[in-house]
């Protein structure tokens, strides 16, 4: 691939390996961007293909996985993390020399170990891990969209040898999504996720398993958003638990000791500093609110 | 007030004291669905009061409390309850006969008292507690909707004395704003709305408070939805903890055990218990959603 040809055509072709809710959109906005010459959509069931065919999410699809990543000059593995070992096994033997290979699963520290062992030997191929901090609780791509990404962050854990100019380009197209890079380690990655977005799915789904479904009847909008993430699905949570757990350990650990102090100040009935406590959280979150909407959302 | 005479105009005069997110979404919605001839909003600053009024809240406003709600045949308390005890005081002075007081508060064991206690000797004014459960992390007129209480629920804890025609008039107006009315007593109104309003305030107001500003950013829509309610105002909710302590505390303590059912679960690595922990949960928040949804939002 010759980097200094690219001009608005990043990649002659892309091959998307599952192309669900992220790997759906993530094609949907290549294609609408001409980020690629030509999008593949790799999966093993004809009907999600069908659908991602329909929903613009690939040029092609292909339930021959060999077919689909041999003359790919970025492969994106969008797949549940538990089926990367196996399917990078195959990369291994077909893709092409120099491609880059990158994934967007939920965890990193985990997931880069085991395809960097199904990965031996083929050195040249360039893994980028990256993690698209987006998302909705319906999966798949019937709920994909073109615009998933605008204004989310993309983390990205390179390796230490990754090649600058392949890390560039794949930062470039994640920004031409709509994206904000953010370059970390993957285990540094992993202690985030884990405080930003694991802890508080199991927050989610803890807080409707306390309320239940008869008295949640009468809980307005707060509790209906409180409690949405909790509709996710549940397989692909508890491979995420499973690929982070001592992390998220940790985040729920400290989540209980500032419930603990909240319950402290009411039990003791210092309202004066329960207030000052509310308050610090609508800074934070109002701050964190205004970033994400100039950021573009 | 002639019950039988009663049309679509359920009432000749409203007076709305304090018409801002949840009084002002009455008053448009009892506007456009005509159920009063006049609807007057009442308020202590004048700028609040020209809003509600622009927003379409109120055909006249006042910041005269007592010309306000003299000759009303329904007058709605919905300013911060630690002004209810001053405020039901002048109203006993000066509400006529047999009219009906109403109030929105989000607790109503102590508000209940403090009202019945500021209008000893005016047993003929029918006081019918309410709560209607719809809001905004966003308050004020210019937050209002007509429409704020469309497929809700409002929730009644009326004393053992009310005059069924007054309560079934009061239950058809909510109807009328789109709600569905749930009769409770104060106190099971108090345990109910600490498990689906209050634990969800302070929950989601640990999280951010866990995550913090710096990571926070690197949350993705989840983070934000879960965390929403927590950019509510700190003072109303400060309020709402000191008139419901115990019954939070005690929802606190419910939710975490809940929590460390989940944290048990990693630790041990049972991860096919986990998937049924949060399977339950996905199964309850999709039901309360779905009834939800029937309901008409």
């Amino acid at each position: 691939m010759n980097y200094h040809l690219v001009m608005k055509t990043f990649f002659n072709k892309i091959a998307i390996v599952g192309p669900g809710l992220i790997g759906g959109s993530m094609g949907m906005a290549i294609r609408r961007k001409k980020l690629a010459s030509r999008v593949v959509g790799v999966g093993r069931r004809e009907v999600s293909l069908r659908k991602a065919a329909l929903a613009g999410a690939a040029d092609t699809t292909t339930t021959d996985l060999r077919a689909g990543v041999t003359d790919a000059d970025l492969v994106v593995l969008a797949t549940p993390p538990d089926t990367f070992g196996k399917i990078a096994a195959v990369l291994a033997g077909c893709m092409k020399k120099n491609a880059i290979l990158t994934d967007v699963a939920s965890t990193k520290e985990k997931v880069v170990k085991s395809v960097l062992g199904s990965m031996s030997g083929r050195e040249d191929i360039i893994f980028i891990p990256t993690h698209p901090m987006a998302g909705s609780e319906k999966g798949g791509v019937e709920n994909a969209s073109h615009d998933l990404f605008a204004g989310s962050k993309c983390i990205f854990t390179p390796l230490q040898n990754t090649p600058t100019a392949a890390l560039e380009l794949l930062k470039r197209m994640w920004e031409e999504l709509g994206a904000h890079i953010l370059v970390i380690t993957p285990q540094e990655h992993d202690t985030l996720v884990a405080r930003v977005s694991h802890v508080p799915h199991i927050v989610a789904s803890a807080l409707i398993n306390t309320v239940g479904e008869s008295d949640g009847q009468a809980g307005g909008k707060g509790l209906l958003d409180t409690t949405r993430i909790a509709s996710g699905n549940p397989e692909l949570w508890t491979a995420i638990c499973e690929n982070n757990p001592e992390k998220i350990l940790s985040a729920l650990d400290d989540f209980s000791d500032t419930i603990a102090e909240a319950r402290e100040l009411i039990a003791r009935k210092d309202f004066k500093a329960l207030a000052a406590w509310l308050h610090a959280a609508k800074k934070k979150r109002d701050f964190i609110l205004e970033r994400r909407t100039k950021r573009g959302v």
